[in-house]
């Protein structure tokens, strides 16, 4: 079986326990308030890769661990994705109308209902994170928390973000276009690799090993975003195509050319690959991940 | 000397502290990103009376605790409550442009600079409520979380604002107006009190006494807000007076009528104040806060 088989048979149960797990925390529907519990929903359990999930669940088990001992946490990281989703979307941010194949949140809900949806899954990511408590021992957890929400906020996804719309149409250094990747798609998969791997009380080598793997994968994964964005169809990726360009973003692409951008992304595929250097093959799914990050065709 | 002297010499060195924590933790500027740290200061740092933070430290010294004990927790609330402001003010929401005397922060720095900063003050409130574990035992830090995630969320103060908005214009029903008021604010007026309690690990009898307290005080507070926005001048309060009613907003005023609204704060006021019962003259600042609640002027 080849990597891509062995992926899939991983992911597969993996990501169904993830779903069901989203489905189950976003099922509470008390009478009020109306309409914001639906937009949640929306907003976090249409289709995706679930990425962050499966990589807080696939760094506990290189150390050891279940899916099941993580999972408050690993949802709690894909609602803070879904969160970003919502609020980058907006008119007044990216104004993208389009998203998974399906209309945007704001664009279904209103944009009161999609900022305030966003605020929810955020709080309710938080909710989750400290409900991991019921699991884990609380030192642990408060670390991971801190961790979490330093990586969401102004040195992490929103601050990636605000420079990411600051470049808009601007000429961009090498430096910058690092700050956007590493800060708004880099810094919350590096801290899901982190918190599965602090839940199960990894040491410092450990941590250290895993985080240079996370930050090379982060860098590979958003690399090929870019690119994505340039090759593929709107019906492959369930998103407009071509829209970092017409939105004159800062991408790899744009800023050294297709061909030196795919030779970035796959040295930072290979370097996530020998940070993994130090386990076993228990590994081999943040292995076959990083494969994945680079290779995907959405 | 009289309660309102008492308070305000208990409160002049509170908030002076809880002013100078807050420029601490937001003092923090690398080069990148740009501005946000900037929209985030001034969302957050404009003068303001700081209930949520005196509550909370009020709550622990009527447990025998100091505000450097809570301090991280204090401050984070009161980034919650900028957070919810900076947000309720956007166009897409109560299209609010003066605050506190001061442009809103949207009006200020641009629809997306604000949708990101009270992001990005959100994020850095669970940073400083995972930091208090540098004070508190991590079991007791974890339950402040989720209490304060819970009453930041659906089930607290967006899903208050969603109904807040849903109303708008609407003849409303007595419970409606309720939800909205006791998760609008109440929520987390109630998770400030009780996030005091918990650090100085407060038993049960202790935290449902101070369970009542916060519950009433968050309504007479809510109520004495609607109040004032028909009595008193754009001038005293630093925002639009009048505004609820230029909104068409479910208020207590507009469904009881003025005189059976004062009754209501009146007879909230009270609750809280009998709750407080079983605690001694530590708890005197909270029987003041209750009675300034329903006697202020802004």
């Amino acid at each position: 079986m080849d990597w891509q088989a062995r992926l899939q048979e991983y992911l597969a149960p993996r990501t169904a326990q993830v779903n069901a797990a989203l489905e189950r925390y976003l099922s509470e529907s008390p009478p009020l308030p109306r309409v914001l519990p639906d937009a949640m929903r929306y907003a976090a359990l249409t289709p995706g890769k679930r990425l962050r999930p499966i990589l807080c669940i696939a760094a506990a088990e290189t150390l050891g661990g279940t899916a099941e001992q993580v999972m408050p946490t690993a949802c709690a990281l894909e609602l803070i994705h879904a969160f970003s989703l919502v609020h980058d979307d907006l008119p007044a941010m990216d104004n993208d109308r389009l998203r998974r194949g399906q209309p945007t949140v704001w664009v279904k809900y209103g944009e009161a209902m999609a900022i305030l949806a966003g605020d929810a899954l955020f709080a309710k990511a938080f909710e989750l994170l400290a409900e991991q408590a019921r699991l884990s021992p609380p030192e642990r957890v408060v670390q991971v928390i801190e961790l979490v929400a330093q990586a969401s906020g102004v040195q992490g996804m929103c601050g990636g973000q605000v420079e990411d719309i600051l470049c808009e149409g601007q000429t961009v250094s090498a430096e910058q276009l690092r700050f956007i990747h590493t800060h708004k798609t880099g810094a919350l998969i590096r801290a899901s690799v982190l918190a599965g791997a602090l839940l199960m009380g990894a040491d410092k080598p450990t941590r250290d090993a895993l985080d240079a793997y996370s930050r090379a994968l982060g860098l590979a994964f958003q690399i090929a975003d870019d690119l994505l964005d340039e090759t593929e169809s709107t019906e492959q990726m369930g998103k407009p195509a071509g829209s970092d360009r017409a939105h004159g973003k800062a991408t790899y692409p744009a800023l050294f050319g297709i061909e030196a951008a795919r030779a970035h992304a796959q040295h930072a595929m290979q370097e996530a690959i020998d940070a993994l250097q130090p386990f076993d093959t228990r590994a081999d799914p943040l292995r076959w991940l990083a494969t994945f990050a680079v290779e995907r065709r959405w």
